[in-house]
């Protein structure tokens, strides 16, 4: 199978290039440093061990790009609008599109811009960044958890299984794209909000009494929005506060993006989960507030 | 009758010098500009009218200072502690202490703190800065509400309103001290707070639907919290709004302590109302919410 990396950044640019050492066939599609991955190849500075990949296949546009059978769609879900038009040439009946971003209805939107297609959520646990031209930085963890949007997918899941293995990235399968989703959002909505509104990164926010409340109490708040799907995730809690405790400090993507002047995912990230909630009858009422800080934060990018 | 102005800053600079210039006795008690106002007097720069006062009786100390009549208590609710012992030396049996402070419960303290005085809260609707040594700025409004602690207190304010009114200071009286203080804290608690947590003016906290939104949010839990106590000051909210939107955009006090790196007034303005509320059976939950931004945002203040 090959792969085509639709974002060849932090989270992009590092899952494609440990495939591409792993032997395995991937196409990145990159904008900003298109020309300097052609000339350079990209650059791995990780926990797990540096590498270098001085060449690789790269396209600045999706329509020089071969289809794909399957698509890893790492861009920031700012753009997601554009998704439907960006993918439409590559995607032929039973492509598998990974979407490895954050936020709730992603699936949703691209299962019904291709109906042909096989759509796979993916959650990262990962602390990586891009630091420079063809250059991410991998600071900590790196597993992915992938759940089918259709449940009859399961299988699928096999084949995408053994590449990472291959490529020494734990891969775990899960059935409820609902629940993983949501937990997942129980880390982002706390510590990707507060990064940006306390002008903190994780350590700070865990070490201060007042804004650990904070993140717990919206904690509480995504349990309740679970609940509101039919998933128990409250046990999670404790299991994210203590994954946070042991963290080496950083700062959330949501921080770097604001502090480039980057468009913020609150959309995906906030608006739609308080909706979600809100159309099954659980308000977010603290959550509702911090995403209007945030927008107030954006006003000007 | 004498009065003496304990902080002779934004508010008690700004009062003291209406009165002298009314030919009212005044004592001002200063700290940091004491030897630059013993040398120079104070200056006023108001929308109604510029005018100095080359020569005040002013002293670093309220040990020199002579009895009072009346204490205007101008200085922050930050060094509230401090004020039974800085106050004891000039308190005489029927002391009226005027209290120009924002938030809940100074009354309280200083009526438990000094039996003999006769306690006077104020709300002083006023926009008004220290804008350098011995220098006031007035930009805006400038009256003053004021509420006997003891109701049996309320002819003592007659003889306040007679001398502020003789300074050209509108001076209005009140009976229920408890709703008067909720009232002001229907602006102080979402202005204040998010002129520092959004790094913004009024203008601009008004200008956006999502600070504004944020704002009457807050306003709504005070008038919860005022409801806890039998108070209803639901009308107030669309008053509020009007008057801010029609004030000259500026800078709350609190956004002026945090660029200065002063302690903000968060226990008296935040905290106790909350504690009040809850005491009542009444939770402020969004409140409670940007009280803890408000104290990581000055941990290292």
């Amino acid at each position: 199978m090959n792969y085509t990396i639709l974002g060849t950044g932090a989270i992009g640019g590092y899952y494609g290039s440990k495939l591409q050492k792993a032997g395995i066939d991937v196409n990145f599609i990159a904008r900003s440093d298109y020309q300097y991955i052609k000339d350079n190849g990209l650059k791995i500075s990780s926990i797990d061990g540096d590498f270098t990949l001085p060449k690789v296949s790269v396209f600045n546009s999706v329509d020089e790009t071969p289809m794909a059978d399957v698509v890893i769609v790492s861009t920031k879900t700012t753009s997601n609008s554009m998704l439907p038009k960006l993918l439409k040439p590559i995607i032929k009946d039973g492509t598998i599109i990974l979407v490895l971003q954050n936020g709730m209805g992603m699936e949703e939107e691209l299962q019904k811009a291709f109906p042909q297609a096989k759509i796979i959520g993916g959650m990262c646990f990962i602390c990586s960044q891009k630091l420079s031209d063809g250059h991410i930085g991998h600071f900590d963890q790196g597993t992915i958890s992938a759940v089918p949007f259709n449940v009859e997918d399961m299988d699928l899941l096999k084949l995408l299984q053994e590449d990472f293995t291959v490529a020494g990235i734990k891969f775990s399968v899960f059935e409820n794209l609902i629940e993983q989703r949501w937990k997942k959002l129980m880390w982002n909505i706390p510590f990707n909000s507060l990064s940006v509104i306390l002008n903190a990164d994780t350590g700070e926010i865990m070490n201060n009494a007042n804004s650990l409340s904070i993140a717990k109490k919206l904690m509480l708040e995504v349990v309740e929005g679970a609940k509101s799907q039919g998933c128990n995730i409250e046990a999670m809690v404790e299991v994210m506060i203590n994954v946070t405790y042991k963290m080496t400090p950083y700062k959330p993507s949501m921080r770097v993006d604001y502090d480039f002047n980057r468009p913020l995912e609150i959309e995906y990230m906030f608006e739609n989960p308080i909706a979600i909630a809100k159309a099954n009858g659980v308000e977010m009422p603290l959550t509702e507030l911090i995403t209007k800080q945030l927008l107030f934060l954006c006003r000007n990018i």
